[in-house]
């Protein structure tokens, strides 16, 4: 399972073997250096919630994609990082950037993929504000980078996903087979009083990303894409919680205020087109629940590095009372599945799940 | 147990005895014809949202303060109702008329309660757009007329209880010893994207009020009010599930845009400060999630009369898988603790917790 190509792999104190099952991780980030100068160009050199890590304690972990990296996979016994450029990619900066760096980024990790095909994959950043510049990303990444998936952060420029201007984007994912990971950045502005300091990340978030996937389900966007599938980090941002009660008074509103409602109830697009990771929530009780409520084929292990300590994620995780089945399935095999990540001892590379 | 005052109650076909535990509902809401005639004036007679139901099939058992209302209850099962006045209150009316409608709806609830002492309770409608006023008159409520607690519907005017001018208001409410019930309207300006058709109660109300409970921490308010009770509906409108990471991102993020962090957790103050009821939200999993992570000592059972069916939402609480601990604490004991209701069969009356 070790990438022999690693050389701090084969010196890890603790070889992934020991630690039992297979673990990937699929929130986990980096970014590169013309993406920080960019933002950094951008706003002046102040590092902010909505510009992204271009300072701090943050920066090196996230810039370090040789074995620096790999030997802290090793350290927490993750076997497998799936890749994505730390929020909010590059929907942040000028159009006319904004693409030459998502491509960027893109073929970085191709290079870093193809350097350690057992212990990375990766997901495609998108120049969002140009919509056609993206759907087109989409394809080159999977077609030609071996990308297995694409990662969207929320809004763009306040413009969530059931904008009509993006359905070049979402087919390109459809038809590309690979799933659409939405991840948070800093609310729009008609979501702005979520935004309380300390509980940006905790609260607004699940707000922010909460609230597109709603706006998704209600516009009709899993009935024009039936074969789109979503990631959701952090449990499912609260809404697996609240599935009951939205499903019970969905009818209810759209009556009273007088509204055509969509054929299916809004849970059976959730729970049909939805995956949801347990990045930055790998607690007992919280993991418990949405297992129980999604059923442990739609749950993902993530760890969020290095916004979270992967380490402590891992050995969380590890710690959780799961049954052997839902391990097997939330540690590596829906993950496998999802992505069309090959599984261990296979060959290495995206596999498409057509 | 049974109302002897009540005919309705000595007809109904399944007495309440038969049902096994005390069930007391916290969250049952009511209205006054006044009320509605001043929001049809001040909407020119288009009911919304954020009006209220002023037309409608709820309408009639909103006004319904007599024997209909003690039939319903006695043929869910339901032996006491805690009453309030539905969302939002008086809190969308002009302040010259909000402050007599408050009072002659808590006269009402006076009223009723004199009647038939055993079968209900009631919290205290506020004029929060004059916070004197609400402060004078939580007093009157809890001290004249034997009110157990008082309900605020979220923000007034976009302003919400972390807000100074409030400050009296909940001296008041501390001075009276009774709980505040924070429970959702439509969503203030500043989180007006969560407003998705269909949406609003499911979605956008969580929102509203996690958002506003979060504001109430962040601001120190426990810390100026150390005997505060807040009671949230709808198991705590998402954030039990989030405490975990609320917590772990706090400091985190707080030290990384640079600014002050509370002495405790967020989650202490939530967790000391804060009971959650089962309005809307009478389902196995979530329940069984939410008693897991708050403990059963925090859960109190609502039906959410008429915006739910009382008699499915008993019928499904009766239901749910909770051992007789869980089942007596939740059913009843934490509600007669909260708002100093004498237990059944004990003279009827507020009890001051003092």
């Amino acid at each position: 399972m070790e990438d022999s190509g690693s050389p701090a792999g084969a010196t890890a104190d603790i070889s992934v073997g020991n630690r039992g099952t297979r673990l990937i991780a699929v929130e986990e980030a980096f970014s590169i250096p013309e993406i920080v100068e960019a933002a950094r160009e951008q706003t002046g050199g102040r590092p902010s919630m909505s510009s992204g890590p271009i300072a701090g304690p943050l920066l090196g972990p996230l810039l370090d994609l040789g074995p620096g990296r790999i030997a802290a996979m090793d350290a927490a016994g993750i076997d497998v990082q799936v890749l994505s450029v730390s929020a909010p990619g590059v929907q942040h900066l000028r159009p006319e950037v904004a693409t030459p760096l998502a491509r960027l980024a893109n073929d970085r990790v191709h290079e870093l993929l193809s350097a350690h095909p057992t212990r990375f994959a990766g997901m495609a950043t998108l120049p969002m504000q140009s919509p056609a510049d993206a759907a087109a990303e989409v394809m080159r990444a999977v077609d030609e980078l071996g990308l297995s998936g694409v990662l969207v952060n929320s809004h763009t420029e306040g413009r969530y996903l059931d904008d009509p201007r993006f359905e070049p984007v979402l087919e390109a994912i459809v038809n590309a087979d690979v799933p659409l990971y939405l991840h948070p950045r800093e609310p729009s502005e008609t979501l702005a009083g979520a935004g309380i300091p300390g509980f940006t990340v905790g609260w607004a978030y699940a707000v922010e990303v909460g609230t597109h996937v709603l706006r998704m389900i209600s516009a009709g966007v899993f009935d024009r894409f039936p074969d789109l599938r979503i990631i959701l980090g952090h449990l499912g941002e609260s809404l697996p919680l609240l599935l009951d009660r939205i499903d019970d008074r969905y009818r209810f509103e759209l009556t009273a205020v007088g509204g055509a409602p969509l054929e299916r109830t809004p849970s059976s697009y959730f729970r049909e087109h939805v995956w949801v990771t347990t990045s930055g929530m790998n607690f007992a009780a919280p993991v418990r629940a949405v297992v129980d409520i999604l059923g442990p084929e739609r749950v993902l292990f993530a760890a969020d590095h290095p916004m979270e300590d992967q380490a402590a994620a891992a050995a969380a995780f590890r710690a959780l009372d799961l049954n052997p089945h839902e391990r097997t399935l939330i540690s590596h095999e829906n993950a496998e599945r999802v992505f069309g990540l090959a599984p261990a001892g296979a060959a290495p590379g995206h596999e498409r799940n057509d």
